[in-house]
């Protein structure tokens, strides 16, 4: 995307004014049947050439035989069936060698650090060297690979499952690039987790077998299939990840939908159990453990986990918790801002890719160093090891000082002679939490769950640590006294701060599942809330936050609490200016609209009179037919000139987006875009030629890269015929080509009073229309579940409106600004005023024609009359 | 609803053919605005007088305090919030009186049953006659008070979060006689569980707390609002009656939606959590426990809770389930079905409303009398020491034959002298069984999940006491060896079986919360899925099977695992032939169109020509419109007649329902249905003139016995101006009263020919409408997540067809079966036709015009040319 610096607003602005996601899958169908009408028998061969590159010469005999097994076991079973048992087996068994290849690294790093235990300093060095290396081969691997593979991953999942179409996050390249980095910069022992690339690579192998799988017949062409299954395979990823099935599925479906439907959420179940099962059975076999149990134990009381009494103790964790999450989302945003400009300013820091990243593991290692200052915050364990010791039964405070700690395992890290438990725990916290935060900006594949969930539990055994001081003698109850238990504060604190940075309360879930324990339910779920209440309002998620930095289409959550925003509609957020052309207008109309109008679409009416609504087409088809009508001379020369390179270039993209755009078949108006590091974009080309001052400005944006293959098959279609490209376009270069520049200038002139023929163009039905006085809920509703851009408002069939995503971004943050000054809302005398007009409410249909003769739209709108 | 021993077809014919739930929101709301200008400042006064009919007068004063209080305090927290710490407060409440009331009562059959032990007869007299009495008086009160309270309520819910609008089932009488009739029902010791119904309380809770926070201002307006809330309402229900607020809240999803926000989740994860820790408060207040803990504790081994060994007897127990709950659906489903019949055919058990509860219980109480029959199966236990029974740490078999059986507290009553546990075991689950699927069709409020989790959960302790045998050394491993815990089996039996029967897979959330151990969560979450696959593949969810019987309007779920389903299009299910009226038809048009037609709903469309779709009218708009052009002195006379009386009733009722449609701002196509058990329906009524043998059918089920009110407002409308109803209708007959009725024949036949005037009309936008290629999936999730009755398909906005939930069934259930045999699907062909249609994509505008007047549809709808 285009203006790193600038803000949110700006971005929106650009977003509507350059429409560089704008996409629209009906228009795909229809094309698609126009090119495969062309291209014939050819499509049988060219679908093996997807961009996986499917050696098919070498496997077609083995295929052949795969392919009647699997379709007798797919009619059999079902294939969703199959593809979600395979997706579980699939990922279980990435996760459990990952987790191999990451203990197999921090187990040589430990190895090192210990055979070099005579000289301080080479030890320091291997400490340091060690993740230095590590993460710069993580963050190179994947920069040349695949960069999208970097990162967290959910913002663009999140994107992707609201049905943006990003291609480049969904490749096997970057499910490699994804793997590898991960490993490599998990093995480094930084304070990264796994948790967030699992849910990119839920999706990513979701995508890559959905391509394998179509290799064995048409069956993966919906595209709501396709997104429920996206969600389900991140709901797998974050099961098999955790070992936790049902807090996989809770914890990926709040943070990356709005909606989600009952199937998806069953899907996810099943998919993540057989994931989670076979994770753990790995871990059976590989005698890791006795038998299918959770992953960090625990072993707290059953008969009386906690008492009433400790209540409030666990609420104020939550809310210190949801504190610490804002903090920690602002301060992670802060740090992305900071490197964003500076990269955009080739600063010092990114004038050498690795450096940032080096820079970086330097400092947190140093700081981690065990002989140095990491023995204050137990730099020697690692994440899991820490967890295991925060989660102890027993209480550190009590143990005096270190003399037992000699058999407690893991939480002697944190009991050392020289300074108090809770130094050493308030030291990790405080330490691990701005780590962590800078730790997540590096260039590498990287969880921020885990170290957040860690970071948590520290503070947690903290505040129990505490408790245990405070009440030594536990609590009473029926003559009995039950001692507390720091452990279980640490399971609170995880929960609590992890669900207040990723904005979920499944994240109780998660630890239930993952401590094998669930009994602390009641104070868990208590933090949790509270955190979440508290974060909520002073910030958003952490992927939120990271989709604003990365500036992705993202279409803001609906706050509850408030009723104001009940009471705002469609009519107090529309925008009533709208570009419209008539189904009779000429190309001039159509030529001004261009000129004035910015909108990736421009609605197309009956007439200027009348005002109903037909369809909308995109601005690109009405510049093809624009130069259709009027640059076709010069237009020719151009595509003279490019023939020979597009031609080739055609056979292999056109193919390529054939086969993509099979999962668009539906007609809505949904939206792609291509982000900065994306290199080969398949979107809609547009004809080249740079028509008039304001279509330039727009055509910067519209990929001047891309192939002729549209325009071309339009105008084949003009033609009647399907003639060879390049015979065809020689042939009409000679008929033409004589004429002189003035005198194409004059008959431009005189072509452009014609009347617009729209028999070639494509037009999109605007299905879902909102009328007035639908509510702000149910618009947001119709735009999150069917992933829409925007929407026309019509009243009874009339155009009086549209509604994009940049209104309901205005409306839904501008009213949650309002809502904290504690004024009236911003909308309300709009509001008012709607209510005054609607109370005329029995429409007058004849009437209301003539009324929207009267208070017409601004002149330079109305290109026909 | 009317024809009870119709089949399903029939009953979908019959309610597009009468359309007895067609009801329209927008259309609420415009006459509203006119009802409003009507009563002007009476408003303010009527608001109070709503069903709930609270006592204004008295607490004026202590009103105006409240209000002002707690509108501080609301504009300071949100009003969501606020409501939903209510609802859970006072779920948690309801269901903790509930729980002592049912205590209550079966002490004192207890106290009888013991007090009585000198003589069986007696004994067995008091044990039969108290259920048989407090069965017949939850029967009889809530027969008396409110008859929609009976039964579970969950296939209603379902219903209304659907969008459908079932007042009658969110009364306050309703909640009163639930809270009431289930106390009795549960206590009279039968197999009845209090789950669904506390999904049903929860909903009626919440709308008796919006009724009640409505009095503090007008914040409970918008209808998408009401729905949420009533969403997270069932959740809390679920959530306060099982202790369990995720498990609640997943379930309450699962059973009830099939669509769901992450907002709406996280409310009900609020809410419940409130209810679910206050319930567990209260308990410990109330010392019946010591600490907040599970309901059910359970204290199964933690290192070693089962051996991987064990899986297969684990997900045989599932399949098993699986089969056992699609029976126990089938059997129910028999005798409801059986009970309708008789009461259709008024045969001699219906004769007498509480003969056929009475039997019932006598049967059931006879059987489980604990020195006799039900010696053998464990008759003597409530429900809740029979699951604390069945989840005993302890293996039965073991124990030799009674000697240690002593001190094993409620698991005695299985371990007899004479037989084998297997046998009492193997007695409970089948007397249980059949029981339980007859005691739910009672016309009490009841719950099934109880009594089948129970089941469950005595199967599953059969097989795990089986495995107990089997393997009496249990699993070894590393030199160890763990007994099998057959109380483990227990809990995964219960989940299975309860999973089996609703349909969802959160009841393995449910087995964690209540037990309050989650080691088990890999055999239960693979159980569960194993018994739902099953389940699923053979039979309708309880709730779909009484929604199917009940003849409630319900959009079936889409199946997953075949791909059949993905390739059907709108094209290939909608209705071509769709009724329409132009915008410049005359009054014979219209009569020719309602004559003909039987849909609830015509289109409107610019002309015959252009086809395009303006929006739908309403069946009983166009009678009224033509009523008012031909009959107006036949209508005169029919209301100066009814006048009198109806405005008394017009007086309270208009009232009403401007308080109720106040909720519904938003104008979908949405619909309303009136059980037959609703005595005050006030939805939309119609003239009362049966103009023409067409629309006399039609007037049968058009509530004849409705207000004037609507046609009143239509008929001042007309005259511009809001004179007092019954003067000026005593004016107009005046005035034109003297004609003769061929006179009057004579001007109807002219007055036919007139252009219609639509001024008038309530003319609802069609706002989301259908393309062809729209693929089923994406029609489904439009249906479902927007509740619509139907949806019209354009293409470049022209009316093409239309498709209603009929089609949507048609479709759904058609592939399904053919799918079961194997078949290519019954659309194949269509679909093959679409597709050669479709290919020629590139869609001539000016030419569509044309090809829609040739290809016109049937005569007999073209009204006007």
């Amino acid at each position: 995307m285009a203006g790193d610096g600038s803000d949110q607003r700006a971005l929106q602005y650009e977003q509507t004014l350059y429409g560089s996601y704008s996409e629209d899958f009906g228009k795909y169908t229809k094309e698609e049947a126009a090119r495969l009408r062309e291209s014939g028998q050819r499509r049988s061969v060219s679908r093996t050439l997807d961009p996986l590159e499917y050696d098919k010469g070498r496997c077609a005999k083995c295929r052949f035989c795969t392919v009647r097994c699997l379709k007798v076991l797919i009619s059999f079973v079902g294939e969703d069936w199959i593809f979600l048992i395979l997706l579980g087996l699939l990922m279980a068994l990435v996760s459990w060698v990952m987790d191999f290849g990451i203990n197999s690294c921090l187990y040589a790093l430990m190895w090192i650090y210990n055979s070099l235990d005579s000289n301080v300093f080479l030890q320091y060095l291997a400490w340091v060297i060690y993740p230095v290396v590590l993460i710069c081969f993580s963050a190179g691997f994947v920069q040349i690979l695949a960069p999208p593979a970097a990162g967290s991953g959910i913002p663009e999942m999140k994107t992707i499952l609201r049905g943006v179409v990003m291609k480049e996050y969904l490749t096997l390249k970057a499910f490699v690039a994804k793997i590898i980095g991960l490993t490599a910069a998990l093995g480094s022992g930084m304070p990264l987790g796994k948790e967030g690339p699992f849910v990119h690579l839920g999706g990513l192998c979701a995508a890559v077998l959905m391509r394998f799988m179509s290799l064995f017949g048409e069956i993966y062409e919906n595209e709501s299939r396709y997104i429920e299954m996206l969600a389900a395979a991140s709901a797998v990823g974050v099961g098999s990840c955790f070992a936790a099935p049902i807090g996989g599925v809770l914890f990926s479906i709040e943070i990356t939908s709005q909606f989600f439907s009952v199937r998806t959420y069953w899907r996810g179940i099943f998919a993540a159990t057989i994931g989670a099962f076979i994770f753990r059975v790995l871990a059976v076999w590989n005698t890791d453990a006795e038998t299918v149990t959770a992953l960090l134990r625990t072993s707290f009381r059953l008969d009386f986990p906690f008492g009433l009494q400790e209540l409030p103790a666990f609420g104020a964790l939550g809310i210190a918790c949801g504190f610490g999450g804002a903090l920690f989302v602002y301060l992670n945003g802060v740090i992305v801002r900071f490197i964003k400009k500076q990269k955009a300013n080739n600063g010092f820091l990114m004038k050498r890719h690795l450096l940032y990243p080096a820079l970086v593991t330097l400092l947190i290692s140093t700081l981690t160093f065990p002989p140095g200052f990491g023995q204050f915050m137990a730099g020697k364990l690692n994440m899991m090891e820490t967890m295991e010791a925060l989660l102890d039964n027993r209480t550190w405070a009590k143990q005096g000082i270190a003399e037992e700690a000699e058999h407690m395992g893991h939480s002697e890290a944190w009991i050392i002679p020289q300074v108090n438990v809770f130094v050493t725990l308030g030291l990790f916290t405080f330490m691990k939490f701005w780590m962590s935060a800078l730790a997540t900006t590096m260039p590498v594949p990287y969880g921020s769950f885990m170290p957040v969930f860690v970071i948590g539990a520290g503070f947690g055994r903290l505040v129990g640590e505490g408790m245990a001081t405070w009440f030594p003698d536990g609590i009473h109850t029926n003559g009995t006294s039950y001692p507390i238990v720091p452990g279980g504060y640490a399971a609170v604190g995880a929960a609590a701060l992890s669900g207040a940075v990723s904005h979920s309360v499944s994240t109780a879930v998660i630890v239930f599942e993952m401590t094998g324990q669930i009994t602390h339910i009641l104070p868990i779920i208590i933090a949790v809330i509270l955190a979440n209440v508290v974060a909520q309002s002073l910030s958003p998620s952490l992927y939120d936050s990271l989709i604003k930095i990365k500036k992705l289409p993202y279409l803001p959550e609906l706050g509850w609490g408030h009723h104001e925003k009940y009471d705002i509609h469609v009519e107090d957020m529309m925008e009533r200016d709208v570009r419209y052309i008539t189904l009779n207008c000429s190309y001039r109309d159509l030529h001004n609209v261009l000129l004035k109008g910015h909108l990736k679409t421009v609605a197309l009416v009956e007439s200027a009179e009348s005002m109903i609504l037909l369809g909308s087409i995109e601005r690109a088809q009405l510049q093809e037919l624009l130069s259709l009508q009027l640059g076709r001379p010069l237009r020719l020369v151009n595509i003279r000139e490019g023939a020979v390179e597009d031609k080739k270039r055609l056979s292999v993209v056109s193919n390529d987006s054939s086969e993509n755009s099979s999962h668009r078949a539906s007609q809505e108006v949904r939206f792609q875009i291509s982000t900065e590091d994306s290199s080969l974009s398949p979107t809609r080309p547009v004809p080249q030629k740079p028509l008039k001052p304001a279509l330039k400005r727009s055509s910067v944006v519209e990929q001047p890269t891309g192939p002729h293959d549209h325009s071309g098959i339009a105008f084949k279609n003009l033609y009647g015929t399907i003639p060879d490209t390049e015979a065809d376009l020689e042939h009409n270069v000679d008929v033409e080509d004589d004429m002189t520049i003035r005198e194409i200038t004059e008959l431009e002139e005189k072509q452009l009073d014609d009347k617009v023929n729209f028999n070639n163009c494509k037009i999109d039905d605007a299905t879902i229309q909102l009328v007035e006085r639908m509510s702000l809920h149910k618009t947001h509703t119709i735009f999150s579940v069917l992933g829409l851009d925007h929407a026309y408002v019509t009243s009874i069939g009339r155009l009086v409106g549209v509604v994009s995503l940049k209104e309901l971004h205005k409306t839904i943050e501008g009213s949650v600004k309002v809502e904290g000054a504690k004024v009236r809302p911003a909308l309300a005398s709009f509001r008012d005023k709607g209510k005054s007009s609607s109370e005329n409410e029995t429409i007058d249909v004849h009437k209301l024609r003539d009324r929207l003769r009267s208070m017409q739209l601004p002149r330079d709108h109305i290109p026909s009359e």
